[in-house]
């Protein structure tokens, strides 16, 4: 297991090492900093990888810890740039932004962005790339194995090399990823330097847009651009991140009907065609031109559903309804296999779909009625994994809410921030809003966002259940 | 079915005609207004019954329609009082009251209520008390066996005659609980009498508790009693009203044990006592006094759990972790059986030890985990129905606090308001605190929460199954 994650921390300083040079290049006086940030990481990763050799296959319920405790590596080691530099100096804050920055919520306590040296920025958008990454492996290729809240609905639909152990599994699958992954990333970085971005600020909102996290490289979003182009782009890269990415896969092969044959597309491209529609016309009606309300909708929608978190507006001065049609989309999230983080979509339709079946079987007590997605009959215990896993998100959200509230954060912030967090959004309302950042909640309340980020990140079952006693039973 | 609705009216008219009758005898000035209010609806309610003579016996899937008409025509003809009075002018706000009376709820449009004559006050306490009889009967005799939300498995737990047919079922139940309802009604007004109220204040607030309604005679609630003695008695009335009625039947006839056999009872005491404990420490650190702190704690906790809504301290000046304690408890409300509203005990558990399951499972996917409540194994349909069930109290809740922003509520106050009528508990927060009313609420927003309050005391699905095509299809 160890094994794994001082692989994870090789990564993690190749990462910082690349950060360096473009820190080098930019000549902005962050390069010892991060030179030595990415020394410290690769030895201990190295000494780890040493004394770790000959490992063991990786078993099924090694899959939990390794991918927690992966995790929590990766935002522990990648907060050391941001002290090291300078640019962040209290631990708690740096673990904080480094956390976000992997679990690609895109949640901030930084006020001023564009006073931060080049190298830090990149490290801070690379880290979503690399979050986002690991999460479409972890999803597409671990999760389904380990049956974590009804997933394995998707093994059989997963791409590469089908295998019963974890390790070739996610070989095969990220290597095949990788490749869709970097594509799109690259075709975005084009056609917002052909929009008029720099190649950095290109490379970073792509890192942030692919992965669904958030972070940009000005104090005001994407708001900051005033081209609508580069705003219809990121939009438009926002939904693709949005999707399963086995159906990017696909669609490259040359298998283009592929998404519209998927129920979940269809549900995502629907719920947010239709919440764009009723956002843009509530914008019309308060007298705002055409285009402008469109755009403006169609971003921040699509940047909520998606869990990214980018601005081009301050929602938080559109009319209650729009705020919380965007609230709500905040809870579903992008689809199973996608980097987007909520509750996911198939989830959200297996609930609604399930709640029709229980009228039915009230009226007729005696008659099956199987739960369908498309064409498929799911299990019923999938079912009852989906349904607790939703219960679980609220349960959660309760208890986070509560102590945050006993920290003395407000009603409005504590809520938010919680959901913000756990389904890994980046922007509440209140004090976290889209126009603040997280830098005025209190310290143990940035430790439990960052907590939750990571729970919300890696679909709750996989960090609770390393919390019960008959998982550490062999 | 018009046939049992026909009763419920002539109930309805005799107890407009009591009323009468206490108008009388204080010669307030309303006898006019509620002799001509009784006499619309007698003849309304004989008209149906003689016109539905010869009824066919109810069919399990009749039972539905008649407790969703049978509450709905209660309500409207339950207005007719306020309106002919003139007590309430407008027909809107008559009939949210008389809907929040006959279920019990206790939110109210008014703001003056020691102003109103005395014959009304007594009304709008006296449809607490039949709608808490009637909540009685329905979720002890009907629901079970309409297998709403997972309460089939109190099935043999039912006192009274046992038969499939739902007619002979439920007039035995209510016979018998009608005695035990009334004996402990006796015994609370005589308790409060004894402790200085009027006759009439003891009877109305009985009336009030024993329903977890939580209509006042005064404008500052229980607050207007300073005696300590009077909060005591009402707390111990409040958690006894929480307690599902079969057990008391069976206390009263020797089996006092059987309170702790039930670890329903066993949840729910230690919940109210963890909370009370909670906020009374909250209150001692604040610098109130012992006594003071714990008595109102234990009344505000009580309150809010049994969903009733009286109130003796204004808890919006609490401390936010107070305030969200009391808001966690709205959702989970009485025990199955009590007149209580919110979720159910029951549920709240079966949620809990639902999500362990869920996390044992993942780790031996091969092994069978059942959910055992007490001694006995909750089938996994049942877990199922209670899953459902939750999870759609909280879309409504989503649904009806978006519709409430549109109508251009506040967030604060439209989220509790709705929770507040959903759950049936009275006050919420914001413009609707327990210091305030819901006569600001918008004329939409009205109609929308006295439909939340039936279909919240009728366990939603009770009113959902109404509106779906399977249901008309014979």
């Amino acid at each position: 297991m160890f094994h794994v994650i001082a692989a994870i921390l090789i990564l993690v300083s190749l990462s910082i090492g690349l950060s360096f040079l473009i820190s080098l290049f930019f000549r902005d006086g962050d390069s010892s900093g991060l030179a030595i940030s990415a020394g410290i990481v690769l030895l201990v990763g190295l000494g780890m990888y040493w004394f770790t050799r000959n490992p063991s296959d990786l078993s099924f319920r090694d899959g939990f810890a390794v991918v927690t405790f992966g995790w929590l590596a990766m935002s522990l080691f990648g907060a050391i740039p941001y002290l090291l530099t300078g640019a962040i100096p209290s631990f708690t804050d740096a673990f904080f932004e480094s956390a976000s920055g992997f679990t690609t919520t895109g949640s901030s306590i930084l006020s001023d962005i564009e006073g931060l040296p080049r190298g830090i920025l990149f490290w801070r958008s690379f880290t979503h790339w690399i979050g986002g990454m690991g999460i479409i492996v972890f999803s597409i290729a671990i999760l389904p194995f380990l049956g974590v809240g009804g997933m394995q609905m998707f093994k059989a639909e997963s791409p590469g090399p089908t295998a019963d152990k974890l390790t070739p599994r996610i070989k095969g699958t990220a290597e095949i990823l990788w490749v869709v992954y970097v594509v799109i990333t690259i075709a975005e970085i084009l056609l917002l330097k052909v929009g008029g971005m720099t190649w950095f600020d290109s490379a970073c909102h792509s890192f942030g847009t692919l992965a669904t996290g958030g972070f940009s490289t000005k104090n005001t979003s994407i708001a900051y651009y005033s081209s609508p182009y580069i705003h219809y782009v990121i939009t438009f890269f926002m939904f693709v991140a949005g999707v399963n990415f086995s159906m990017h896969f696909r669609a490259m092969r040359g298998d283009l009907k592929n998404y519209w044959s998927s129920p979940e597309f269809k549900y995502y491209t629907y719920v947010t065609l239709a919440a764009i529609g009723m956002i843009t016309l509530s914008q019309l009606l308060r007298g705002n031109p055409i285009e402008e309300s469109f755009r403006e909708s169609a971003f921040q929608v699509v940047s909520i559903t998606t869990t990214t978190g980018y601005a081009t507006a301050n929602f938080e001065l559109w009319h209650p309804l729009s705020q919380l049609i965007l609230v709500s989309l905040m809870f579903m999230g992008g689809m199973a296999g996608s980097t987007g983080g909520g509750m996911k979509v198939i989830r959200i339709m297996v609930l609604i779909k399930q709640a029709r079946v229980e009228l039915h079987k009230m009226i007729h007590p005696q008659t099956l009625y199987p739960l369908r997605i498309g064409k498929n009959i799911v299990h019923r215990d999938i079912v009852g994994h989906i349904m607790a896993f939703i219960l679980l998100y609220f349960l959660i959200m309760l208890f986070g809410t509560l102590v945050m509230s006993l920290l003395g954060v407000d009603h409005i912030t504590a809520l938010t921030s919680v959901i913000a967090c756990l389904s890994n959004i980046g922007p509440g309302l209140g004090n976290v809003g889209p126009a603040e950042n997280f830098s005025g909640i209190p310290l143990l309340g940035k430790w439990l966002l960052s907590m939750l980020m990571i729970v919300g990140r890696l679909e709750i079952y996989t960090v609770l259940i390393l919390l019960t006693k008959t998982y550490w039973k062999r």
